[in-house]
């Protein structure tokens, strides 16, 4: 008989992936990791307590959108900060920006580094890059005195709930502002749209509370609920699509799946529902 | 225990949806009809053939897409052909452009209509409308003597496979092409760039044997595989976005979910894969 993983939400749908093995289970001290190996075209599946973080065959669809947007809309990316993250998929993204000096990964939880190492390679290669410095902490204690370091955060974190309760506060949000230069972008996920669509109103709410530019881009992610899902682009002071590197995004076009410069400047053209939902 | 109603592509991966009950079931002449009750927020199913066709929940965010992206490109659409479409959504959505005097449905499957009529009433709600001629006929013979027609004709046919499968040919384009006025624009629904991408790649080599203006658009829908969708948008003189009609597209968003003039503007937009699956 054949045997599925499925991740169904409350709304009473979600995916069903033909699984060949499970390869990997344990329990840290803040979650349940897990790579799961599929009889699909999406490879193997890293889940944290039970929901799907990222797949081989589509991870590209998320990573792509968390770093380019933001990225290319920043004159010269030097100093980069990742929360969460823990898979590697932001950073290899990140590090192709020739401009970026340091990148820093801060995740909580070291066992998901270690698995996504020897798992997905495909994902986690540029751990090991010199300009990767990779901080097993909180991230919340971790930003709480930095001042004035980085040009680009990318908040690359799991559901508001568990482990990633915290990195959904005020003050979190304030204390990552604060981290930030002049001139300094941050994008967030923002959840999914469809699905438990109240957690996405709640957050933009928060973030228009510390961030006095705030807006929410979308794109499609096959296994993500609902197959859709936004990002907040959080700024003090640059607008998005005030500025596109052309040199850069000339370049990192030739190496992505999805992200090209009509797609990037379509981005924040939002479906009604989704406008209704971020005010 | 749990019972779920699970569509899987060939690539190993799809949907599932808490399933209540099977409310109608039979055999057609063309194809098996079924009506699936949910425990999900998308409600009733149509499936054809054990795929599924369109959701209560969901419906909107492909009948949108199919109807108003040609419809607002066109100066004053007031005849429409609707091919296959026997749910009644994309009916219900040219019916909300007033300068429609008629709107043909022309779909081989009257069980098709019978039973959104009876379980689907939000989707099939203007299949009565006097403006709507129903004929119950097969596309591929009905199209063949037309000669210049329609302002707007929308292909909204299953897959390339069963009762659909004739939908699919140059020939079929070529009578199409010449039932259309002058100015006339064609959409056609063009399957998922994730799974079964190769018959993306097949029909746009077809369509631009028959099309001179032939040219992709993509938008999310939760329930299709990957959760993404493309249409082929066809004119022998008109290109997309060289015109959008500000009052009718003003009123209708008001009505719509997911359609926008910003989010119109963005359609043609494309991630780097389906540029490279529809050349």
């Amino acid at each position: 008989m054949e045997k599925f993983y499925k991740e169904i939400t409350p709304d009473g749908f979600g995916i069903a992936i033909r699984e060949k093995e499970v390869l990997f289970s344990d329990n840290s001290p803040y979650q349940k990791v897990e790579i799961i190996d599929s009889e699909s075209k999406l490879g193997k599946i890293l889940t944290l307590d039970d929901l799907m973080m990222t797949t081989e065959g589509d991870e590209f669809f998320y990573h792509e959108m968390i770093t380019h947007i933001p990225m290319m809309n920043h004159k010269e990316p030097k100093t980069v900060l990742v929360i969460g993250g823990g898979d590697g998929g932001t950073v290899r993204e990140v590090l192709k920006h020739d401009t970026v000096e340091k990148v820093v990964l801060c995740e909580i939880d070291g066992m998901v580094i270690e698995v996504c190492k020897k798992y997905l390679p495909t994902i986690a290669c540029q751990l090991d890059n010199p300009k990767c410095e990779i901080l097993v902490e909180d991230a919340i204690e971790y930003i709480k005195d930095k001042k004035d370091m980085f040009d680009i955060v990318l908040i690359d974190s799991t559901d508001p709930i568990g482990p990633g309760e915290g990195l959904f506060t005020e003050e979190f949000y304030t204390n990552v502002k604060n981290s930030m230069k002049k001139g300094g972008i941050l994008a967030v996920q923002s959840e999914s749209p469809i699905a438990q669509s109240e957690n996405v109103t709640k957050m933009y709410k928060l973030l228009r509370k510390v961030f006095p530019i705030c807006k929410a881009y979308s794109s499609n992610i096959p296994t993500y609920p609902g197959g859709y899902w936004t990002w907040a682009y959080c700024s003090v002071d640059v607008e998005p699509l005030s500025y596109i590197d052309e040199r850069r995004c000339e370049e990192i076009t030739k190496t992505c799946k999805v992200y090209n410069k009509e797609y990037h400047l379509a981005r924040f053209a939002l479906p009604n529902y989704i406008k209704n939902l971020v005010g």
